[in-house]
């Protein structure tokens, strides 16, 4: 699989598509079907007691699956998530960014398949997984 | 199943324990392991072209898979999503609010699974669905 | 949604395209976007004990997925299941058959999105939930 | 993670507890929470054409799992599974035996998580995808 999009242009994407949510997220690394994002943790991704919410999990990734498929097929500003199913697997450290590894299982021509793991920022054990299909426009 | 809390007790609840996001929902309506809940769409809530983005949609299934188990089982902030599975079917009606259905399917002692299912207000054909499962903290 | 296939036409279909596990299935009833299909559970189906496997309720939710979406959509082979997820929420009776009535949630161009409750026949309480996505083939 | 069961001892497990499917598969290899099982592919996993069907898939992710999770917890006929979302991502190529590898991301008291995935004997690209979900029995 070969990157079509950096990660410069994977965050200009985003601010000129997802403005309100671009500044959440660093593209920190943009391989062959991977990618590296990071969740900049903020006081609205938090539940009480510090730790972030299931949304802002989710949010993050929505977003590191999508630059992921965008970084093989470029810049689709239409391409939509059809499923996802997400596993919370423990709490977040409070008050520490979250940090997405995702890969890209399959591109078809309709439809790619992202596995993303998400740790809190140097730990080892990952607080979610996900998998997520994203329904890629025709023309 | 039996209700153990009112659509009031539950919006209580969620401004003492969520006080971030209470003001997002509305608890319209609590039957035997059934709930209404809807998400007042607000501008952060959108992507461009006006539609509800996907976090918010999960956020509003989260919400209400959570608020019926809770209507079931008593108000247990500590409650928490083990796993979600989402399918995004439609892309909801730009400017309205989403309402979502959620039936409990089983309330055991450890977990509960919950199905939603959400549409843009006055509209027939859903924009998702979800399904959710919670870990009830044990004694 | 308008039904194109009736029960008669969904077994003959089954009989001809899958005659491995036609055996296993009947085609209860089929309406606007719901269809009712039945297990008949035999020795191969279960575990020790006796309730039915995994696999087997996996084998008829997909099914049943399946045959409400060409019921929509006519006889075609090479849909393909893409995605599942399934909730395993109680041991089924032993010795009973299994029942899924599923409800097709979307029909879009590509892609359809099936509801199925699965029950052991005559029980109120479900023993297995599942969403289906099938890619439907382009012509 | 610490393993407590070898290869043999998981096979034999098989035999003993499951052995209407225990000549199915054969457990190739166990790791940390890691686990390599093959599908015996025969006759009655394939759909017409010669690939293997979703529910054979779906059964090999299953035992893959559940054999991962007692590698590391020890032999517990009655641990079950509560949820599994699984993406078929291409054709399994015909007459080839399947190979799961399959990951323990977290085994707490209640529940353990596994990630699996699922190949053609040889071949490079996934033909599946899934993540299981296990509940372990108390004392």
């Amino acid at each position: 699989m070969q990157t079509v999009m950096s990660a410069e242009d994977l965050m200009a994407f985003l601010v000129v598509e997802f403005d309100q949510v671009a500044n959440d997220f660093v593209v920190e690394e943009v391989g062959e079907g991977k990618i590296r994002v990071r969740l900049v943790v903020d006081d609205r991704h938090l539940r009480p007691g510090g730790t972030v919410s299931g949304p802002s999990m989710f949010a993050l990734a929505d977003v590191a699956a999508y630059l992921a498929t965008l970084a093989l097929v470029g810049p689709k500003a239409l391409a939509v998530t059809t499923n996802c199913s997400i596993d919370f697997m423990r709490k977040p450290a409070a008050g520490v960014d979250l940090v997405a590894h995702a890969t890209v299982l399959k591109l078809g021509k309709l439809l790619s398949v992202t596995d993303v793991l998400i740790h809190s920022h140097g730990m080892d054990a990952p607080v979610a997984r996900a998998t997520l299909t994203y329904a890629i426009p025709q023309k």
